[in-house]
């Protein structure tokens, strides 16, 4: 709930691909990921947010200019098919973004055409699908995000992203993961981009049910209400010619 | 010079438009602002640089493969002719400042593709063209870019350049200016990207012969020593597959 | 307000000193400082905010182990008497910020004890009293601190102070300060030191009614809405051993 | 060597206890840890630098007002003893390290009397003595720290240092480790402070020939190179009287 006492409007992006092309996945997810995650919102932020989904599949992928203008914080996961999104929404959702939008940018999103826009690294990484155990450590123990989650806490099975993880220096690192293979992971990170906020946050594969977990829903609903930013306006910002000086102007 | 005894390769991008089209401009730059920048850098570091000059109108914008490949530190000034530089070659320098090239944008260059690229924001920032006095401020006295150079230093008279200027709050905040309206601006910023490193320096107007002032060309070559660097790659970095936890690769 | 709906505790901490001395302090300040920073906090933030004050001349300076732990976000404001506050007291204080008590340190208090001990430098600046109309700039239109915050706006009449400011790059930088003499002034700072979060905000003379002025108001009101910390806790962190690894601990 | 053909002048600082009281350390820094890393500077260095060392048991701890107007950089590894470096030394050491001397602080340093006082945090951490193999991965590879560092490289039996470690966030992180328990740790942190530079190292345990590893070597030697301030001043600064504006002094 923003300090208003109006409820934050989350729109959970789902890519909606894996759950339709993989048993192991639906079964674990079996109304796709986005509903889960949504649930989580639901589940742990109760009436202080109002959540809504949308999918790749739906009429430009569910992100009219109405959905986004009515949208505090997106979330989006995304891992088959960034290049089916299209150029035209992700500037759309860039945007938004750069205007006081609240982006969580979620696992496999690391190559999300929205992030790299953001970044303007390449936002590669090194990986391994082998069951990893992911230990997820706290390093800015003060930061909101970190309300009420345990230090260290595990994920017992886990896609590994390890370093070097192309990404600029976070504004705030706020998470770094180990896994058992011994690789390290900036695992939460936050950045400000114009008007708005970004949180990268790497646990969440489609193939092990982390959504599920407790943890991980506190961190993503701590993350909504850190992202969401009261001054939000329509459009990012434009450059602005000032023809007077603001002491003459003054006088 | 680097540490191995060879010169830094400078090349200095100019886009080269205003000098055809207006006598003032051409009567303070007669061979080009990239002329004058070049030879700012022969001037202050002699040896320790090896400089050449491209510009838009070349083929490619003379920034073949070739060109970037041997080019250590790359400076870029640009102003009405943004969307006139090909999106490849754009794509192109980006990839190489990826991989390691040193980046020095110039002034207007705050919109050009690259920076735009890099940054992942508007760029936008508020402006005057009204004959202001800028004093430039260290705020970072230690930086390399620093040495050197007064605190304030004054330019005469220079294109206001006022906040709010939409971009990544800066790996390292070196200079701030104000103006004679009272406007500030953050003038001087670093960045790291993938390999490379982005320093972005505001003063430079077409109009005004800041290119010749001592105190500039000591900052700008102060730059392009802090942005060379020795380890820069010939590609940026693609994820990289590990099948092997490195500790049970070791074992 | 706190998510649970309690108030948040500020304990508005003044020097108190001038306000004895000066004719000119008292009748802007009747009631000390404290007190109209005190009303500045009731009047703009309400029920959301419980306020007391605590001066120099208390015993233990009015802030004993007690008053501390009850306190959610301090403000310091100091001047005269930097080497009056006992070295004890700013221990202590020390401590309670970084077990995560928020702390707002105004104009003169770059000198306090507190505030050096928390930056680890000099905090000297350039200084000048001869009434600078300053301009004060947001350049981070996302931050929670600039909401509803003019962009410029002006204090008329204000001590200069100007960089050199020997301070850590802030985390976040949230506002610079142009003076009429065409200083410049780092004048919003954040830092996060331990658990807690600090705020440097530079306006604030005593012999100018700044302290009335609804934009600083509303700035100081963001800053302990920021600062605030659900998760503060009792002592600062100490080493921990782990005899154990927490792989092996799990298995 | 500095751009202008003089070495670099080190000084290296050793506790110089653990080598006195115990058997095993001895066996693996027979001259003292000071000696260890003092030939590792002259190796991988050479003529670059002049390289000093100066321990505890010296008269002022071996660091007069002289030696420390002579050292470019100081390297600090300490651990049993802490208490008993001189307050007045270790402020006369934060004192040069503002004004402009590089310092590296190693290892069980992270809670000497100068660290914490340049970092104004507990720098308390997690730790184990139980001979964890750590991986040391570098998170800034364009960084001149990690110039011919192997990403990752490994370090056979090393105390553990795990998270949370009570730093302020680094102004550059450069590298991550992590450990058998896996545990994770900020390794290579990198800090401005006033116009001197801080790095901390945190491989170094005084029962691992650490200091004889190739790697660890070439870290430091990289960290020597980039601590060095060409503008090294005589006092940190203070705060300046400017008592008419700058633009009115140049009219």
């Amino acid at each position: 709930m923003d300090a208003t006492g109006h409820p934050i409007r989350v729109t959970v992006w789902g890519e909606n691909v894996h759950e339709y092309q993989s048993d192991i996945v639906r079964a674990i997810y079996p109304h796709g990921m986005h509903e889960t995650i949504a649930s989580g919102f639901r589940h742990t932020l109760g009436d202080r947010v109002q959540v809504q989904t949308a999918t790749l599949q739906q009429p430009e992928h569910g992100l009219t200019e109405d959905v986004l203008a009515a949208t505090d914080v997106l979330t989006w996961w995304g891992h088959k098919a960034h290049q089916e999104v299209d150029d035209a929404i992700a500037a759309r959702v860039h945007d938004r973004v750069l205007s006081g939008m609240g982006l969580l940018v979620l696992h496999s999103a690391h190559y999300s055409k929205i992030f790299r826009l953001l970044m303007g690294t390449t936002c590669s990484l090194r990986w391994r699908e082998a069951d990893d155990r992911e230990l997820v450590w706290t390093v800015s123990p003060g930061h909101p995000i970190t309300h009420g989650v345990p230090h260290p806490f595990t994920i017992p099975r886990q896609e590994m992203y390890g370093e070097y993880f192309d990404i600029p220096q976070p504004d705030e690192l706020v998470f770094i993961s180990s896994y058992s293979g011994g690789e390290v992971f900036r695992s939460g990170c936050c950045y400000r981009r114009g008007s708005g906020k970004v949180f990268y946050f790497s646990p969440g594969h489609e193939t092990y049910p982390v959504y599920e977990q407790p943890e991980i829903q506190r961190v993503l609903a701590n993350a909504v209400q850190w992202a969401f930013n009261a001054d939000s306006s329509g459009t990012p910002l434009d450059s602005v010619n000032s023809p007077t000086g603001w002491y003459e102007r003054q006088t």
